[in-house]
């Protein structure tokens, strides 16, 4: 085994350990979508087991738990909605497969890779769908509202970034905009809708949602930047599958001023095809690597987890808070 | 001109006339979608703008207004839930256009045939989130509950028809069961919605929806009929479209029974290819034609809409439901 897949075992088994306050919890959850499941269509039940089977880590699940323990929340909601959240979760990745007709995800064939672009947008409408009607049973208007808002976002989110693909200028404010919507507010959603259970806690509504959103951004720069440090094995789909599908993210945006003028022509050749072809990846790699463009990205999400941190001072003290710091901690550092 | 474009003509205006008694109140439909379209993101105003301004003929819309105003409902909800049910099914337009593969609907290429599977997806996605934070504006839980328990089945029912596709043998109670959820279940939700408006027609929720269903089977059978019927420039689609798509439905069902070993097998290779090599489309509508089902599957529309005519009789009398009784008569002798 090498050091690297030896971290990566830790870190698993450490984001475990994070969880460790609300593990009841979040089988709680499993057992909550295993029945709702049970209940459906035997197709639906099939291709949305798959997704949701699919090694996810659960965070957003984990979040809602652990933000619903730490504000003394009672009941069940906890787990419902966390159920709901990773049913959002699921649905849009199952959009987004279908949209960038990707074969892998975590290591596996995609669903509509599998079960054709037929199904799997019904599936995806499924889940959506569904995870209102469960919002509706306890007649949560609120929380219906934070939630319709971060997927409405999420898909503004995901055509803006369709506008972009294929393009090398896109400028930072509009991919740190896109990426809020596409990834963050979703987190924002998730770690807010807790303060929504009992009347005592709605004032705390805005500075989960704000940690929330710090969180999601930050997770979502480590993640571009896997993509350019993880291999394969680790992360469970190639390296440079941004630039293959056509996106620039956060490294290629800022590593655009430190081309000369032939490597950023053959670059934005690389984008705009999503081949290979004008620059092969090690040459983008090892531009990549050699400019600091990475550690400048792990800068910035470190700060981004910095400020997640601090948003979190004025919380209930308590294991759940401490869970919550360290877990953005590890969001940090994550190498899968 | 054709004494058949002539009738097609003719029966547009009919429907117009039908719909007369609220026409200021489908303008008002209509304002209310340009309004939401102008708040969103261009792409989705681009392309949602594009599906709803099809040509589609504003069913859904009319309905909740029309049943609105029998009911006496005030205030601006009948014109915001029309637009809603409206968004709702041009979400499931969109979606099913993307899995069918098809290049036309009403005559124009397909969304995704001019944008692309990416952005389709995303802005049907967006028309049903939209369409759900519409009603959560008003706070309207009763409504939503109706709302998304109807997209449910219209996602299952097009889940259930993805697995019975290029399938011959296929049950005539398994065909209903399908239509029902994929096309009556919308219609009978956008029936019983307006009597959730005030208290004093709640109890006509169940009368509305019951009428609801019954004339969304019968819409859709009819529609099953002119795939058989219709020539492409009055469908605005190619006819025996259906079959091209592997979909066997009523008049297929019906028609199994009275062909022999040899036919039978042949129209086994139409419906499991989607070509007609094994039998030629001439072949295949002059024993639809000559075997009187299309007469059959016309006999159980009318009896259909008959059936939805009797169930408007418990409600209030005066010009909106003789316009319903009339809607329901030429849903059944359309021919677009």
């Amino acid at each position: 085994m090498t050091s690297a897949v030896i971290r990566s075992f830790r870190q698993a088994q450490q984001l475990r350990e994070v969880f460790g306050p609300i593990s009841d919890r979040l089988e709680a959850v499993e057992r909550f979508i295993a029945k709702e499941f049970e209940a459906a269509q035997p197709l639906v039940a099939e291709v949305a087991g798959y997704v949701l089977s699919s090694g996810g880590k659960r965070i957003r699940p984990a979040l809602v738990l652990l933000i619903s323990r730490m504000l003394g929340a009672k009941g069940e909601r906890d787990v419902r909605y966390g159920a709901v959240v990773e049913f959002i979760h699921s649905a849009s990745l199952i959009h987004d497969d279908i949209i960038d007709e990707s074969d892998l995800r975590r290591g596996k064939p995609t669903a509509n890779h599998r079960w054709g672009n037929q199904v799997t947008v019904l599936v995806g409408d499924w889940l959506y769908t569904r995870s209102m009607s469960l919002c509706l049973e306890f007649g949560d208007v609120e929380i219906m509202r934070l939630l319709t808002a971060a997927t409405l976002q999420m898909t503004e989110g995901e055509i803006m970034a369709d506008r972009v693909r294929w393009r090398l200028d896109l400028a930072e404010d509009l991919y740190i905009d896109i990426t809020r919507r596409k990834t963050a507010e979703l987190f924002a959603a998730a770690c807010a809708l807790p303060a929504l259970f009992q009347p005592a806690t709605l004032h705390l509504t805005e500075p989960l949602a704000d940690f929330g959103r710090d969180l999601g951004l930050c997770f979502q720069l480590v993640d571009d930047l896997l993509d350019f440090t993880a291999t394969q094995s680790r992360l469970g789909k190639p390296v440079l599958a941004d630039l293959r599908e056509g996106r620039a993210t956060l490294p290629i945006i800022l590593l655009l001023p430190r081309l000369d003028r032939d490597q950023r022509a053959r670059l934005d050749q690389v984008v705009s095809s999503g081949s290979f072809d004008a620059m092969s990846e090690e040459e983008v790699l090892e531009l990549v690597r050699t400019s600091g463009v990475l550690d400048e990205v792990r800068r910035r999400a470190t700060a981004q987890a910095e400020l997640a941190r601090h948003r979190l001072s004025g919380l209930p003290a308590g294991p759940e808070r401490d869970a919550l710091m360290r877990a953005a901690t590890l969001l940090v550092t994550r190498e899968m």
